[in-house]
């Protein structure tokens, strides 16, 4: 029987251990401005969790909400404003941007220093430069968390990541391919342009599915006694369901798990992790901020 | 008969395109200064052949030489110095640098639209993310030029890399996983704690070996067809030479010959290429700077 990785559990544990650790400060507590522009009904719905769970931790969260259609100069200097603000810790930028802003410009202008979702190119570079004195984007910091939390080592393992993206992909590979007590894995990394995948993902031990296809991944494309991690969070339609759609991963979680060793559910594997990290990025960037 | 990948054809004909885009210029020409700390007479060897390079192309080039002993601060003022200097176009500490210099601090204070070394962590980033505004280094840059001159395309490739450092390996396997015409490739990372390594390099329909370890690759270890990239640049003891010894790559070149499609020599393939890319990198900090 394969183990599920508790993501909601695990992530439960990280956020009560930022909260701890917060509360040690006293009166000055980290502060967290998110940034979201336009009306993306599912952006929404994300900043007013990642709200809730700053407010549990004790995390002062402010949300600053701009108009669909404002220039990227406003934005900028939106920004410029937060950089110079001392007493704002983390700044982050909901994604996607509408069209007309460049994501590139717009995520290099935040002071890497309170760069909480890890997307500046300076934290790009130093988590593949094994330099720890950067921010790793919450996606991958948390699948490093539940491998290492639910007791699979990835040392001298073959990961194989599926997906290339700059988000999750390349930098869950970066991070497993270090020479430290996380890493020391041998790692490969497909994508859509990968000959024959099934021939990559059958050798796994670890499979990172980060492709955004749902149920990609079959059981006749995996070994034996492989680690699952399942970053895939697609939409399904399903008339039986009141919603008239189901959360799917990337993995199809029916033929995989008797396969399995271990294995990460949608939802409550890999998607919780994701705002107990940022936590854990804001109350770095405010220790860092205010030593 | 497997073809012999010129690297020093390849590295000429790049030099010339950047001294025919100088001449362009006229009166004005790119300035490198190259930072030189101590006496580590390889290094020397290194910065002498740069600057007869960079003579040759146009390039202006000054060198720094400071002591051994040198304070970390010293240092660090020069380069302040340098990035404030309007008529530097790059800089370039020589690495390594001796042990009581913190060799991230010397990196992360070069200006990194003047790193053009490409070891500055934004431009580390960069190279991952796909923007290409940054600089890569010139190993890698050249590995790139080596396989796309010599007609061989990565797209859907399988390419193994031997070897996790930040200044080859990694980077060459980021600019190969790329979504784009010189990358697309299925990218495997193996190195020192890797299980069972030959299962990997067999695998390999491009292997490029960054180890560091003379002849490690072997004949038994590749397929036949298979295009070598061999970045090793090793002494081996030989009393039958003058010198008392000869450079061997990382591949075993009379096991693997027979089996390649297309093979790197150690000397006059990958060696010859860093110079080149260098110049290129020098070219475009100029470009950037006076534009």
């Amino acid at each position: 029987m394969a183990q599920i990785i508790d993501g909601k559990k695990i992530a439960k544990e990280i956020r009560e251990e930022v909260a701890e650790a917060i509360l040690k400060f006293k009166d000055n507590n980290p502060a967290l401005t998110v940034i979201l522009v336009g009306d993306d009904p599912a952006s929404h719905v994300y900043v007013r969790n990642k709200a809730r769970a700053c407010e549990k931790a004790g995390v002062i969260s402010h949300t600053i909400q701009l108009d669909e259609d404002i220039e990227q100069c406003v934005l900028l200097e939106k920004i410029e404003e937060l950089n110079n603000d001392t007493s704002i810790h983390g700044i982050l930028v909901q994604l996607p941007l509408p069209d007309h802003i460049d994501e590139t410009t717009v995520l290099e202008a935040i002071l890497p220093e309170k760069d909480v979702d890890g997307f500046h190119p300076i934290n790009v570079g130093k988590v593949v430069t094994g330099d720890t004195s950067g921010f790793i984007p919450a996606t991958p910091a948390g699948i490093i968390q539940l491998l290492h939390r639910s007791g699979h080592s990835s040392q001298g393992k073959h990961v194989v990541v599926v997906g290339r993206s700059n988000i999750v992909g390349k930098p869950i590979g970066m991070l497993l391919l270090q020479k430290n007590q996380l890493g020391n894995a041998t790692v490969t990394y497909c994508h859509s342009r990968t000959h024959n995948l099934a021939d990559f993902t059958r050798q796994a031990d670890i499979l990172i599915a980060a492709i955004g296809r749902p149920e990609m991944i079959t059981g006749d494309m995996v070994k034996d006694g492989v680690i699952i991690i399942d970053v895939g969070t697609n939409r399904v339609i399903d008339e039986n369901t009141v919603k008239g759609y189901r959360l799917a991963g990337d993995v199809d979680y029916v033929s995989v798990f008797p396969k399995a060793k271990a294995i990460t559910p949608v939802p409550g594997g890999v998607g919780p992790m994701t705002i107990a990290m940022l936590l854990k990025n804001t109350l770095k960037a405010f220790k860092l901020l205010t030593a």
